[in-house]
């Protein structure tokens, strides 16, 4: 998959069309079709059905959008604009009631009109389109800074493990855990990408498979429990990964399932990173202990909630039938004559003289 | 969940109808629906079509099969009934090409007939009823002492973790990894017992959960990457997995994901068991490294293969959308101001320091 496919960046303002745009992710893996927003409840509508997703990307369509609203208001009574700002800025807020990004965007547009009374509607429109673009302007550059010291990490060839997207598709460019990658193939480099698939929804197979595909990296989708059995092939050199929550100790929130591939990581002696822009370090908390944990509804694991395809077309797959279990992960053997405890050789013996004796 | 359904065994014998009885298990979680199957063609599809499945179960119902094409076979020329007996036996061993079970029941019954070659069809036919019954009922045999043994190393209500279904549904009565659960269970004990659903083909979610509620045990279905969180909650006191190959030295063969989760059983302290009737011990091999690993389709990763519901009705899920990743797993912390090591407290305290110092 040497060819690249040059995604378009997640989240933009088209000038023209006063429009928001974004790649419509529900979409994909299936196909990449570029949605043109311009109603604030389309808008609202893409947050809420996911279309836009990830911390980042969500912050970013969220501060145009609030700007779109506002050169819709016709005034030129600052307050009359405030308060009919301000509406527009709730209603974007209730799209997603727990993403912090959201309302951190969301805030900071207000701000721009709330610290400048003085100023006449006009200015604040420019002022917020300004802002808009500078927080979309940041997102790229954290997201490039993080990308290139991550890549100080990697060689060429390396193999790379990652669990979820925290990917481009997330950000509007580069994402975190992937940025490292993107970097390293804007320079030529190449690599090869194992995702977990990520249940119970499913963003590795589907988004994460998807972004670094189309970016030429050769890509290999596997189950969850399949990690071990990669790392154990030695196909690993490196995992990344990304981050919802990070304590002043360094205990790390992200998707379920991260804490698992760190302890295999671990294990096999191959180095976990957390790819994380300062902004999710919470320096006001101390360990993990205080990160509380969402828990969802049942049904996203005991029904099929997609049933289109779940990875891109032709994408490469790992899909061994078994594993091995090294003898000393085992604390013994329960037999019908009873229970080998190691050294498991010297135990086998015996118990097959024992059965053969018995005859039973 | 108290209430025990008390499932049927999954393979018998109807001595009246004359038929192979089976639990449809293409119908579970959804439907408990028995199969009396009578015409050969219908129960090597039932081996196909795996309706019947589990080695222990399969070479079980080949042999009562493979008795029951005799008991068809009308004539009282021993050459020619051997003959024809052979032919059943090769069209029922066709079925599943490299079910290890399925062939050494048909070479057992066939035996039986090679080796008397001085008695008549009547004797031979009554020989081979007796010889499977007997595989049916050392199948029992051996689980219920499985059970037992496994039985010593549980406590009243433990939680417990499987992977994939080595349950009853995959031997005739009890299985081998759910054997000490099921004879906890005749004992009036109580346990907890987390099912992971085991991708790609879910037999965790579809089968070990339905047989396991059905045995009125509190049942928690969870993806393969919340075992890890589970464990670090407190709720697994053990795990008790199946084994498809031991070698010599103790290295097992069993489901895709199982060393994964015994390498985090040995992280978080639980003693992972691996419950082995002595057949599948391979006293041959030295190693892990000599088992060949069976790799499959790639499109049970990335299609759905099923429309229904992968779960039984009603039953406990746990399905947190992150975990937590202690800090002593982390190899560096990536942000876009450079790479923290550990310890993180202080690199992050200089991290900050130099962040707000430079501005940016």
């Amino acid at each position: 998959m040497e060819e690249r496919m040059h995604l378009p960046d997640t989240v933009d303002l088209d000038e023209k069309r006063r429009a928001l745009v974004i790649i419509d992710q529900t979409k994909l893996p299936g196909r990449t079709e570029m949605l043109y927003l311009t109603e604030q409840k389309d808008i609202f509508e893409a947050i809420y059905l996911l279309k836009v997703r990830g911390a980042p990307a969500i912050g970013v369509a969220a501060a145009i959008g609030v700007y779109l609203a506002a050169m819709e208001i016709e005034t030129d009574d600052v307050k009359i604009f405030t308060e009919k700002f301000q509406k527009a800025k709730e209603y974007l807020a209730s799209s997603r009631p727990t993403a912090v990004n959201l309302f951190w965007a969301l805030n900071r547009m207000e701000r721009v009109v709330l610290e400048h009374p003085e100023e006449s509607v006009l200015q604040l429109k420019e002022r917020l389109h300004r802002e808009a673009l500078e927080i979309r302007k940041e997102d790229i550059r954290v997201c490039r800074r993080l990308g290139e010291y991550g890549l100080t990490l990697l060689h060429e060839g390396d193999g790379i493990l990652t669990h979820c997207n925290a990917g481009q598709l997330a950000t509007t460019r580069y994402g975190t855990a992937l940025a490292p990658i993107h970097v390293g193939r804007e320079k030529g480099m190449h690599f090869h990408v194992f995702t977990d698939e990520t249940r119970p929804l499913l963003q590795g197979a589907r988004l994460s498979a998807f972004e670094m595909a189309a970016d030429g990296v050769e890509t290999t989708v596997i189950c969850d429990n399949m990690a071990s059995s990669v790392m154990k092939n030695g196909w690993v050199q490196i995992v990344f990964v990304g981050c919802d929550r990070v304590a002043a100790n360094g205990d790390t929130a992200n998707k379920i399932g991260t804490s698992g591939v760190a302890i295999l990581a671990k294990h096999y002696g191959i180095p976990f990173y957390v790819v994380a822009p300062t902004s999710t370090i919470d320096m006001n908390i101390s360990s993990g202990q205080e990160i509380p944990i969402e828990q969802r509804r049942p049904e996203e694991v005991t029904e099929m909630w997609y049933q289109q395809r779940m990875a891109p077309e032709g994408i490469n797959v790992y899909n061994p039938a078994f594993d091995v279990t090294d003898h000393d992960l085992i604390t013994g053997f329960v037999t019908e004559y009873g229970i080998v405890y190691p050294p498991f050789d010297e135990g086998f013996i015996r118990l097959f003289e024992e059965k053969n004796a018995k005859g039973i």
